[in-house]
């Protein structure tokens, strides 16, 4: 086991009982205050960890880490250091704020400069994302979607069981949680017999995704094999993959989904890492028919994540729409990767690679809500009496995630994303 | 008229006749040599000026940029700057080495700091590509692919003459000219009532493409109009858009293109700026139906771009497979970059925009060889008496494009390829 998931482990930072963020955790991202500019964090319970500050402090000496890897707006020189600096960084963070060492916690004064409370923050987007990917690996939504647009009786296409089918997406119209979005505008076809016509968006969507974050990887060239990939993959995160159901009908023929999905994708700001999470590996599906050689994986891949999403009229109570679990993926990480590297597709530090949007065989495990409210013709009720179809102006739409075992709960936080009208 | 652009100016660095790079071009690129790392250099006849050297030695002083801007593996902190400081920095380089100006030309010393042969240095990769975007935007080629993969009555999608269909691609696998290229393995469904096979290509090809390459744009959730589009557009380059057919085909249905074009894009090293191109711009073809109001323009923004692709067997002489002209386009830069933003997506500098294959009416102008074969049904053949249906291994595969009006030549010198066996 690594040492920094035991789950006796206890910090001297007090954590609610239900947080997402124990000592077990230790996810990575980047935040500002009003005082000074971004940073590299961690977190335990409802306090951030300036990494910055800890560095210049002394506490990470050892470590193959300088400066400009704290001080900085991206994780990307702290993950360009590779697995090993950065399990060895989680390993120092678990020791330094572990109740039995009182390095740190016996001096107040540097305390005080490396803890800042959660509410003086502000978090930013952890990574540089070079080239954002987005597959479409869930069983259950690619059924609903074939079913919705297609034929029922054939609703998975013939590549589908052999291949993670996926796509490129927009990296740069990523942004992390509490950053709004204003509703795309675009062509659409409302009739089949008419011209098409622009305007706002009336189908707007979520989609319910978790995603990657790539380590450098192979030259041009090379491939990532499923056995390797785990060594590539640094953390996840949750990711709202914000689609304008209308405009993508109008255009997806013959070259995929582009305006409407690369107005906006919202992710959770905490990158949590594979380390962290090792203690929830779970079996996936048996793979039927059997899958080529290079797409074979030995090791446990897929991921025991509880998720949720909620939306929240304005001015109003939040309803919960959905309830969906990660280990509902038909192609696990390491599959995707070695796929995605077969042909000798480069990956390099900061990629994000998305799962497609999570949708489990019961109903309220659907993950957006073309298929939740099946076209919009079962409408969801919201707390305060009103109805969804899709998304409205003004919606807040917030996605939760976290893992649960033998009394350690990690979690990803929240992506809170509020919608504005169009222009 | 731009002043660098005048027909009358003469460069005391000596152009051949047929150059592509008289003192009217000026483009930018990143280069090294054997003994200096990556710098920011331009180009007249066989000669590299060196921008570091230049800048240290004063004669770049008055304009908006400092050390760091050139001496650095790429445009980006150079266009940071934006068109009105890239547009001065090029008028400056045309008076500095106008045969009327002896500033520079008197002072030996500095001439050969400044100068380099071009046999002497290494070109790289001219941009950090943020997000890279394919567009589809030749009526030519869209035409033949729909009659040779669906329907020759309806070649054309419905939605083809509405949008400038684009799709996202892959920005880490983009190469510069000369890099070798290995052919990329991958699923391949050959029989329909088969199951799929893994292996490498037997289908590759080329795609004669020209790219473009933005500043900073908007932020998210602002458009940028086709009348403004040409303030964002940096400059241009020629795309080879390598595609595997056979993975192609299988993998599609329904996100689009992935594996089968993410192993690489190579493109010529000098990104040859709109301002150099400004005496070209030609009519675009009358567009009927009649494009939206967010599609429409009033400024020409075709260009007229005389293009060529060659294959080299090994050891063997080049034949030439087709002669096109950009000015077959459909859609023009400024519709695509205005179609791009118009759902709020941000464009950042260093983003690259494709055309999509360039295939004029006539079957000699067809920019790939999936059309010019028409799917391998006749083949092509080579001055040494062998055969083409699509790329063999240890082919090279050259692109090179030019516009001429007034007796200037302004060129994009090659991107050149050669493809090695799969491993």
């Amino acid at each position: 086991m690594i040492k920094a998931n035991d789950p006796s482990l206890k910090s001297w930072i007090e954590v609610e009982k239900d947080s997402d963020f124990p000592i077990q955790n230790l996810p990575f991202g980047v935040f500002k205050t009003n005082e000074e500019d971004a940073r590299v964090g961690s977190r335990i319970g409802n306090k951030v960890i300036d990494l910055n500050a800890l560095y210049v402090l002394g506490y990470l000496e050892n470590l193959p880490f300088k400066a400009t890897d704290f001080k900085t707006d991206a994780l990307n020189p702290m993950m360009k250091k590779g697995k090993a600096a950065t399990r060895d960084l989680r390993n120092r963070l678990s020791k330094l704020f572990n109740t039995e060492n009182d390095d740190l916690s016996s001096n107040k004064h540097h305390v005080d400069q490396v803890l800042i409370d959660v509410n003086q923050i502000e978090m930013l987007m952890p990574v540089q994302v070079g080239d954002y990917t987005d597959f479409y690996s869930s069983e259950g939504h690619a059924t609903n979607v074939g079913t919705l647009f297609r034929d029922p009786d054939n609703a998975l296409l013939p590549n589908w069981k052999w291949i993670p089918v996926g796509y490129h997406g927009r990296a740069s119209s990523i942004i992390p949680s509490l950053q709004e979005i204003k509703r795309p505008k675009g062509q659409q076809k409302p009739n089949d017999d008419q011209d098409p016509v622009f305007g706002p968006c009336k189908l707007l969507d979520f989609e319910l995704e978790m995603a990657f974050v790539t380590y450098d990887g192979k030259p041009l060239g090379e491939n990532i094999s499923t056995d390797e990939a785990k060594d590539y993959i640094f953390g996840m995160c949750i990711m709202n993959d914000w689609s304008a159901r209308d405009i993508q009908k109008w255009e997806y023929v013959p070259l995929g989904p582009f305006l409407a999905k690369s107005f906006a994708s919202s992710i959770s700001p905490w990158i949590v890492t594979m380390d962290a999470l090792e203690p929830f590996k779970t079996k996936g599906p048996k793979q039927d028919p059997e899958v080529l050689p290079y797409l074979a994986y030995k090791e446990d891949a897929h991921y025991d994540i509880d998720l949720e999403v909620g939306i929240i009229p304005e001015n109003s109570e939040e309803t919960t729409v959905c309830k969906s679990n990660y280990k509902y993926m038909y192609w696990n990480m390491s599959q995707q990767l070695a796929h995605h590297t077969v042909n000798g597709c480069n990956v390099r530090c900061g990629d994000m690679m998305a799962s497609g949007t999570i949708s489990g065989e019961d109903k309220s495990s659907f993950g957006s809500m073309l298929e939740l409210t099946w076209r919009g013709s079962k409408p969801i009720k919201m707390k305060d009496g009103s109805e969804r179809k899709f998304i409205n102006d003004k919606d807040t739409v917030v996605m939760r995630g976290h893992c649960q075992a033998n009394g350690v709960r990690i979690g990803f936080g929240e992506v809170v994303t509020k919608v504005l009208p169009a222009d």
